[in-house]
């Protein structure tokens, strides 16, 4: 069969079990998480094997030691992902959730309630717990699910889809409410970025260069997720010593992640009692930083930051940091390039705190805490299926809520208009 | 300027102010649509002198009745957007409401509250009164507007555009919150269309080649609207008048709108007793009747109906009509062939109700009421931006709040991760 029929065929089994999914009750939704958990670690040993295959071919093609640690499986891992989908199943149902209820005049009774999207495109690049998330979380909102991994995983991802989509089909949730596109040529992407008939919403979690091209070339509505170009701002105000705490934990706690910070701004006022000591502790935790003018003058070591610095989401451990006038320019400074998803001031005036909550345009704006917390789990939803930079239909951590849509129910008694 | 440039200024101009208009209080954007309703009255006679240059090109690019109809603008018309203004201006200010808001055991507290989407592009049609709803809407919900109005309305439009944007600059509303492209070139849309960096959402009415287009070639996020292939399905417990009287009113009352039926399903048990007269009602009324080979048999006058009129939006006194021998056979027929939009059973039956509204994916789903209900006015939204066919962020009747989106405020003492 051609590629594009072999995506097609997949994607229209998709979306014949979700209407079947749709109608399933929580127990049994449920249920199957459970059973889908219990499989995963009963089958330790296969998804192991198949990751030593993922992994040699790795070695192989020279993949770099990050993208190695985030393909490597292991009895921990595999265990943390089983308990993800036990988290899963203990969430709230949101399906059938009602959103409220309108009493018209001519008697109409409008309700409206909450229902599933439909089916879900994930695409993904190499960690292959993405995929035991994805296909928890789709479940639970009653979701039928269309995956496309990177190659790097596709021997680890096929062996759990194999594991999952047995436990739970086997006590009954509709055949083909979990596809995985097993075919890793990038023509399939192209060929799932069409699939309107199909599909109600693509999800692309990976890298830059992965989003741009899926919102470029998809006609299916796009949820576009997780670039992060974060800042701090330290305001005139500041406690020091918080705003020291605050930009090494946005900066070095995990730099790989989205939430992390990737440009500090600093009040010109404060910025000698500051940025020596802040600049020394980055440093003594690796981080390169590139500096504005004014900012190299506290550090022979810092290397002039060009213009493009200032837009790059660098996930490793580098800072620009840029000395500000004002607070309104350190708001335009982010406004002008943030990629809308998580902003932190540190001051003490209530008054700066307020505006820079106003003016920042972002998902997430704090006030004196690290950027670090935007996380699905970390906002108390208990799960994530990304974190959305875009405005519409979802935006900053997405917990099982961003799978769902509503429908208007209209109960009448013969009302014509 | 070159076209690209001028959308591309146009956009930028929108995108600056949007920042200002997000931060305007509700007594401010109230004022300014007090003013803008007044302003549209009082240069009336500049907007008929206007409208008058659309109709004689209409006349000699030799429009189609209903074309013009539509174009034309009376006194009574225009009296009729000024109060739409009013009404606009008396809604609840949906901008900065909070949504709920947690606090986590770390301390961190976490505000969810509605904020303006941003920028909003408007693609649409003929009828300049769109132009006015858009303008008031978006000002309203503290979003600025681009728009971008079909080439038979250029004048009209832009007498009320420059009327309009006259009044609220005047009364500190931003300047550049309220842009029109008034080159009517179709490449004007090509550009619009991959302005990702000012656009936050492309909302297109109009036709469904209109909607085609935009939802191919947008890299925008777009909300899908207005196409509706509605269904009615006559359950064989259904009350016979009740079921001719909302027939007969979701297919006549009004045609051309896309809450009107397009196909009739009728239970096979009720077809002798309820479509013979049904038929006469629907004849009676001009409505050309096209059906299966079992409706064929009440009426010599009806054509068979091909394939394709199944999803046909006719959008006129056309009629399909299909005998089906169960329920689920006519929600198959729905699922198959909707465009998602609006739905009716009517019906007696308890469950035969329940698992109608269960089952159809639509916006909207009726027990015993016509089709013709689908609308942000009837649905107690006080106004309407159009409905929304898809799933994601908007479905059905959009009202203010679908012209929002969210962010979290968090206020820490220094939390860090």
């Amino acid at each position: 069969m051609a590629l594009k029929e072999q995506v097609e065929k997949k994607a229209q089994r998709a979306s014949l079990a979700a209407k079947k999914l749709a109608m399933l009750s929580v127990n049994s939704k449920n249920y199957a998480l459970l059973v889908m958990a219990d499989a995963l670690e009963e089958h330790m040993e296969r998804i192991l094997l198949a990751n030593d295959q993922d992994l040699a071919n790795g070695v192989i093609k020279k993949l770099g030691k990050p993208l190695l640690d985030r393909l490597m499986l292991d009895t921990t891992r595999i265990k943390a992902m089983a308990e993800g989908l036990r988290q899963t199943m203990s969430l709230p149902d949101p399906i059938g959730e009602g959103l409220g209820s309108i009493c018209r005049p001519n008697g109409l009774e409008i309700q409206k309630v909450r229902v599933p999207l439909g089916v879900i495109g994930i695409i993904y690049e190499a960690r292959p717990n993405v995929t035991v998330d994805a296909i928890g979380l789709c479940l639970k909102s009653g979701n039928a699910v269309l995956l496309r991994g990177g190659s790097e995983a596709i021997k680890s991802n096929m062996a759990i889809v194999e594991i999952l989509t047995e436990a739970a089909y086997d006590v009954g949730i509709p055949v083909g409410s979990i596809e995985f596109i097993d075919n890793t040529e990038h023509e399939a992407v192209n060929v799932m970025l069409k699939l309107n008939k199909y599909l109600d919403v693509i999800i692309p979690r990976g890298g830059a260069g992965l989003i741009k091209t899926v919102v470029e070339n998809s006609t299916v509505p796009v949820i576009e997720t997780g670039t992060g170009v974060c800042h701090t701002y330290i305001d005139e105000s500041a406690d020091l010593k918080t705003a020291t705490e605050i930009a090494l934990n946005a900066k070095v706690s995990r730099p790989a992640v989205c939430n992390s910070m990737e440009t500090l701004l600093v009040h010109e006022k404060i910025a000698d009692s500051f940025l020596p000591e802040m600049i020394v502790a980055l440093v003594a935790e690796h981080v390169e930083v590139r500096g504005c003018e004014k900012t190299m003058k506290y550090d022979a070591s810092i290397v002039r930051a060009a213009e493009e610095d200032w837009s790059t989401e660098y996930g490793d451990l580098i800072l620009s940091i840029k000395v500000v006038a004002t607070i309104d320019e350190a708001i335009e400074h982010i406004n002008q390039y943030n990629t809308k998803h998580s902003e932190a001031i540190v001051t003490k005036d209530y008054n700066n705190a307020r505006k820079f909550q106003k003016q920042v345009d972002a998902a997430v704006v704090y006030v004196n805490a690290s950027t670090r917390f935007t996380d699905g789990f970390e906002f108390g939803f208990g799960a994530e299926i990304g974190i959305s930079t875009q405005k519409l239909h979802a935006r900053g951590p997405m917990g099982l809520e961003a799978l769902t849509s509503i429908k208007y129910l209209i109960f009448g008694d013969g009302q014509i208009r």
